[in-house]
């Protein structure tokens, strides 16, 4: 009899703050490793484990999703993870599991990714906030930062805002929204498109806060987009600002 | 010239989750201690610091009022905020601080304290919500819960909830609100009250969840008060779902 192979699909939520990113590294600790450690607990042998994308060192992420295939009987797909969170540490957790299709991928499958990033417009983050969010205290109101954001949606190039690694040959990427807004205390940017580049939100948020409180023309967002220059735009945004919100599929919902 | 003291209130808030509590130990890492150490750093001697009253291992703050005593000059009193945190970890952080009367008390002179406890009515909490609460799938809602709590305003001995090691003479303690209701997801339990026995928020919130889960008559709670025993009442809630919220004092917001 042959044995049955299920694709299964994980959401994934983490706390980057201890890991090197999501990727697999050799010498230190990732998200991905961490997992398919735990996947290799639960199967008596090596799993691998594939990403929608890769998170930086010290990213968040609310709704990653991987996918990994298993021969393994007796464990319903819906039951993967609470098996998982059993071997996996505090600070990742598999919030829901799911058998999908054996065509599926989690990254050339995703029709959208949403990034969330918090700004805190006080000095002092309380110790619960900090290590989520960039705390400046001369923040503008999202109406002023949502004035520089307007320009970002449509297919764009976005070469001035990719970080020097990024390998893409192409730098368009096709932006859904991007705007501010008041939540709970903070300024959060979210952002939905089709893809990313290396270090594209963080360089657009960074990008967006130093010209807005220099009281820049918002027209110079078009500028630094046009320059197609790396040079052009400003310093990335801290990691720890950032979430991977969730990814979005068609007629999937992981 | 007499050298002028000055009396300085601390608002702190601190992650518990690496602590062994407010309270200095001869070994083991204390909030207090570390404040005090901080405190040191900026005094070159050694500085002591009250706070209004302790929090358990584990438990944490958003408004832990405290006070020091300082004959230090050019820090002004707002200041001083600032200067701690830059010799704190981030997992505390002095959130305000400000010149208060000399016969000021953090312990003494407080009218009132509120703790919260929050409560996640789901299987799995994501590794933001996990460190701060306690998730409990068969958590009936809020509506249920405080049918528990109804009774337990106005001034009533609460020997049955206080831990063992409790030292305090009288068991009577005011409490001016104790209600759950919903809010982001979390099913919070606010309490505010003239003070607190040891454990006692804690042990609260683990009998009525034990009670109501259970189904119990809600008029098992007022049993247990008059049982004046703890072993009348049930198991304390985990340390890592309790918040000092605030503490308010006669005239003077920290």
């Amino acid at each position: 009899m042959r044995e049955e192979v299920r694709r299964i699909a994980l959401r994934l939520a983490y706390d980057g703050t201890a890991y090197a990113g999501w990727q697999m590294q050799a010498t230190e600790r990732s998200v991905q490793g961490t997992v398919e450690s735990a996947l290799q607990r639960i199967h008596g042998q090596r799993v691998s484990l594939t990403g929608s994308g890769r998170t930086d060192s010290g990213v968040h992420a609310r709704g990653q999703v991987a996918h990994f295939d298993t021969d393994m009987e007796g464990i319903p797909a819906e039951k993967f993870s609470l098996a998982l969170n059993r071997h996996l540490p505090g600070d990742i957790r598999v919030m829901s599991s799911r058998q999908v299709p054996p065509d599926f991928h989690a990254r050339y499958s995703a029709c959208w990714r949403e990034y969330r990033y918090y700004l805190l417009p006080r000095r002092i983050a309380d110790p619960f906030q900090r290590p989520f969010c960039w705390a400046r205290r001369d923040l503008p109101g999202p109406p002023v930062l949502n004035r520089y954001a307007a320009g970002l949606t449509g297919s764009r190039d976005f070469t001035s805002f990719a970080a020097e690694r990024d390998e893409s040959k192409s730098k368009v990427r096709r932006i859904r929204s991007a705007a501010f807004y008041p939540a709970e205390g903070f300024t959060v940017f979210r952002i939905v498109g089709n893809a990313f580049l290396w270090r594209m939100v963080r360089a657009l948020v960074g990008t967006i806060v130093e010209r807005a409180v220099r009281g820049d023309d918002p027209a110079v967002m078009e500028e630094i987009l046009a320059a197609g220059s790396r040079d052009a735009a400003g310093a990335a945004a801290p990691a720890r600002g950032l979430f991977l919100h969730g990814v979005y599929y068609d007629g999937i919902i992981v």
